[in-house]
């Protein structure tokens, strides 16, 4: 997905709000927003909004001098996740259908975002999420996919939704490639949220090698994009990976909610939709 | 009232907003949000909101080369506000307290912002507010004041929302002084919207010869000073005038719908809320 000119309002309320975690110093932040806002004449428009999501938090970074600074919210991300893991088990172990149950538990766990949906409220939006309906519903392609699969490659989204993505790597019941971002970046997940998240029970993790909010090929590891090109089925979570990904012709199966207004014109869904949604490339179909 | 960082978002919605309406080639609205980006880190935090929102709308208009943007919205706004005009008369007719209703219906025509609100829904936005109680009720102090008040200026706001002030004025049934912008920015109103509203028949109409979406004293006109000096009450419309007056010692009464969350953190209200608040300026009390 190309980045939209209604992305750049939203880069700036990314990098306020990333700043501010950061440090108190307003100044410090003012800082931070004067070197995005020479950052975007630079921005090329065919480019996908996390390659801009990247400088920008690089920006963030450099000028707070802070590397990582969602680590806390990522700890208190797991450790809500994990609060509320046995109840979460008990409903899969009630569902009719455990694995659908599990895919809408996976995409529930995406509420958790600080880029995009900072004032999140967990068990309540996941609740709300159960209730809805898929706006595109690819499930049973999923099901077929991962029938026939021998290798399967899942694509991390944030801290915390790990956990949920735990209990969907537990009901596919297969082994699974788990890949996280190479370097902290927002709050999405790296191998030691994964770990922390006890991914490594059941999954094999790897790292993308890219450090953007989503999965640019480009600047993804060698091994990685091994995994990438021989997975029969690609689990693809979160918009991140879904913005970088969207023009590949693999077989991608992308579980999102749609938090962008952006991101929901281009899927032609509402925002707030949650999304189940095979292979965004219409040639891989 | 100082601008936050939180208004540099804000900025770039506004402009986005606005050179879409200018041009449709995303290209030149792509310069104008490059041009905005530059001219971030020269923003004084100490000016107002309004005085860097005239920066970013004279960007709009030298990039895309339209003076006016909202000419066509201004006119539909004006329009449409008549179209409810005989109904509000009514309202006003049946009310037990014919000032203190036209006060609200003010109010509620403040809805009508293309800057902040760009997808009011007229009727069903005035009915809500109707509905509302005051978040800052200083009615009484505005009653009291107009009652010994031998001259009354009134800030205008936007267009439109003229019309909803022509039935105040009308209630008011004193010589009132009617201060438009100098010339067009936002939706704001000029000299030809308070004349295409029929304010020249119940009021003077003046220019504040400032060209901001406020109130910038020191761009004022020296005639607009001295109506400003000399008014026994002033009604300052909107958040703009607001923004800009809210540290003059002058017995100002603003009436306002609350858009934006720095103003209602300013004002200690929710967002959305309606006020009437008589001077900001302690002192002035």
């Amino acid at each position: 997905m190309k980045t939209y000119l209604d992305c750049i309002p939203c880069f700036f309320n990314q990098a306020l709000f990333a700043a501010r975690i950061a440090v108190e110093n307003e100044a410090i932040v003012k800082e931070v927003l004067d070197k995005v806002g020479r950052l975007i004449s630079k921005i090329p428009m065919d480019s996908s909004p996390p390659e801009t999501g990247m400088e920008v938090y690089r920006i963030v970074r450099e000028v707070t001098g802070v590397k990582d600074p969602f680590r806390a919210l990522k700890s208190e991300s797991i450790r809500k996740a994990w609060h509320l893991y046995p109840s979460l088990e008990e409903m899969l172990k009630t569902a009719k259908d455990p694995l659908e149950t599990a895919v809408k538990l996976a995409i529930a766990g995406n509420v958790i975002d600080f880029a995009a949906n900072p004032d999140f409220q967990l068990e309540e939006n996941i609740q709300e999420i159960m209730q809805k309906q898929l706006a595109i519903n690819d499930y049973q392609v999923l099901v077929d996919k991962l029938g026939s699969a021998k290798q399967i490659l899942y694509l991390a989204d944030n801290a915390g939704e790990t956990v949920f993505d735990r209990l969907l790597i537990d009901a596919i019941g297969r082994p699974v490639t788990y890949a996280v971002r190479e370097n902290p970046i927002i709050n999405d997940a790296t191998e030691e949220d994964a770990i922390a998240s006890g991914l490594d029970e059941i999954s094999e993790i790897v790292s993308s090698g890219c450090d953007a909010p989503g999965t640019l090929l480009g600047q993804c590891s060698e091994s990685f994009l091994n995994y990438f090109q021989a997975a029969d089925i690609i689990i693809s979570k979160g918009q991140g990976n879904c913005e970088t990904l969207s023009n590949e012709k693999r077989p991608i199966c992308y579980l999102l909610k749609v938090k962008s207004p952006v991101v929901a014109r281009d899927l032609r869904v509402n925002e707030g939709a949650i999304v189940v949604k095979y292979s965004l490339s219409k040639d891989a179909l």
